[in-house]
């Protein structure tokens, strides 16, 4: 996608390693961060300075392949592949990117298993843009029909939470890909950016991607979707998701349950977008059953921004020594989301609608 | 209630006026601001360095008194009615207070109309400790069932949206007052605190609050309540109210919708704390019909807080020129409230319900 008229990907090949732009400089500064060795990668996907479930597992993938140029044994294999996978313990398509790789290296000589690594890591980055743009194509049809719905007179305004843009991917994004693709053929939208506490990724990331890009949006806080909808103003909410249930339960970014029940509420579709591999076919239904990453207390007390004098800085917002909780997913349950937009198609967000857009996963 | 030992009550007079604890410092600094004019009591109200809405009434009161010692005419005492019911719209509060402050001194001669509105105004202020403390005795009840329900393992978790203390009130506090009054006689209670994007009430002046009384809590984003319900994690939700309609919507800070869907969802009860005072009994029914205020859009781009060398700071957090909008209030349905907590006892949300306790104010 566009930033400033230039095109970018979140993640690309330079030198012995990758290059990303690094998501916890922006908005107030665009930034790159280089990652050579798998620790980078560790800590890169840690502290968040690479975000999005499948950015995440693309990310994995290269530092598994950095791993193997130092040491390409079975045992430093399993080690790397522990390290990484248990860098967020949420999305399932790191786990997915990591298996892929596994099988693909172990099948081979230890010889082989760097520069077999490496490309395999650079097919799943170029997967990755073609399932997001799939995505996004399926997607545009639930843009136009909300437009036909208002009788043509646009803009058709979508409400999305957390950062779901090609910053959270290769390139494109799953629910911001949707928007972007029909922007880009010229629906009219206008976009309602949650700002997603406490990390503000709709605030800071959102926002700065959709800026860049050209398309019309207004920033609220997590507060207010459930006003916006009351009064008509939402007419498609559109989030992505971290893990998938088999039977449409869809684990996503904190505050996602709460505007489905708002969607289901006021009779707003309630669409998430996301590649086959957010499913966890393994997992016959998500509430209850996901692991709820906990994460610091600071996010909640802390927040970063810019001084009046353009200085970027933390300040702290609760008294000093105040206790918090930090869960950082939710779990929509399948009966409250309207479908599962992916790379086949609109799914019911059920077990039978999963199945039979994926039929060779039926049983998995 | 207790700050360090000490009772403080959120206004008292002082002088020729009143003095109040500012809000908009806290919790970074505990400091205080003296209303002695009108226009410092609509200063005051619009800026919310006083907010709450039962403490907003007791102080546009008194701005009306203090507007009657400069000319107490029939024409200065409308405009000044008009200029304080104007420095906030959505709570009633307001209006019930310069109602009462207008009957009482429309009775009586010119020169009787400053001293007749200053008692009046301090009879408001010693009527709203009353009435919150009879709320606090009622409200107790429900904190006990919910201890019972868990077969007496404490602590009851208690969520909790905005600020609904003794700092918004002139003592107690409405959903808060519940809260201390529970903790006070021994009940074990742990409290969710809402961090309430954008003016964050929940994050500066709640955890202040409970804090400085003592009450053990946890600082949680306004996200987290929904997951926090689905684990369990919740047996109560309280929360007040700045406008209630005559079949029990209550118009409340703006995501407290959320939380009563998510309450609704889970089998949470979730009970709406107030005076009778909040109540608009000209109106039928509040979901759609409530004007809701629109804040400055820099209260959601916006934030203020303390920098590690100990400065308070306003910082900016969405990328610069961002639009935003900023909804203050939503609209509870009634059909998604287990009840209103009143002076008089606790009635079903519904035209009954409050008619029922209120027997006076049928067909008002």
């Amino acid at each position: 996608m566009r930033v400033d008229g230039t095109s970018y990907r979140s993640i690309w090949r330079s030198g012995d390693g990758v290059t990303v732009v690094d998501q916890t400089r922006l908005p107030h500064a665009f930034t790159t961060f280089d990652i050579a060795t798998e620790a980078a990668a560790v800590d890169a996907i840690r502290r968040m300075v690479v975000r999005g479930a499948p950015l995440i597992g693309v990310t994995g993938a290269y530092g598994l392949a950095f791993a193997l140029r130092e040491d390409a044994s079975d045992a430093a294999l399993d080690a790397a592949y522990g390290r990484l996978l248990a860098s967020r313990p949420t999305a399932v398509n790191l786990r997915w990117a990591l298996d892929r790789m596994l099988r693909a290296v172990t099948a081979v000589a230890e010889n082989a298993r760097h520069e077999t690594a490496l490309s395999l890591a650079d097919a799943l980055a170029e997967e990755d843009v073609a399932t997001n743009e799939a995505i996004a194509t399926h997607g545009v049809a639930l843009v136009r029909a909300a437009l036909e719905k208002k009788g043509g007179a646009g803009p058709v305004n979508i409400l999305t939470h957390c950062n779901t843009g090609w910053i959270a991917c290769v390139d494109w994004g799953t629910a911001l890909g949707v928007i972007y693709k029909a922007h880009d053929e010229g629906l009219p939208v206008h976009v309602y950016v949650d700002e997603t506490r406490p990390r503000n990724q709709g605030a800071s990331l959102t926002t700065w991607e959709l800026a860049a890009h050209g398309v019309p949006h207004t920033l609220v806080a997590d507060n207010a979707g459930g006003h916006l909808m009351q009064e008509g103003s939402v007419d498609l909410v559109l989030v992505g998701a971290d893990r998938v249930a088999a039977n449409g339960d869809a684990c996503n970014k904190i505050g996602t349950y709460l505007k489905a029940l708002a969607a289901a509420d006021n009779g707003v579709p309630f669409y998430v977008a996301l590649p086959a591999s957010t499913v966890d076919w393994s997992l016959p239904k998500g509430v209850g059953a996901i692991e709820i990453e906990e994460r610091s207390a600071e996010e909640v007390t802390h927040i970063a921004g810019v001084t009046p004098d353009g200085a970027v800085t933390r300040v702290r917002i609760a008294p000093e020594g105040t206790k918090a909780a930090n869960p950082a997913f939710d779990v929509t349950p399948a009966r409250l989301i309207s479908g599962l937009i992916t790379e086949r198609g609109i799914a019911p967000a059920s077990a039978e609608g999963l199945a039979g857009l994926f039929p060779e996963q039926r049983g998995a």
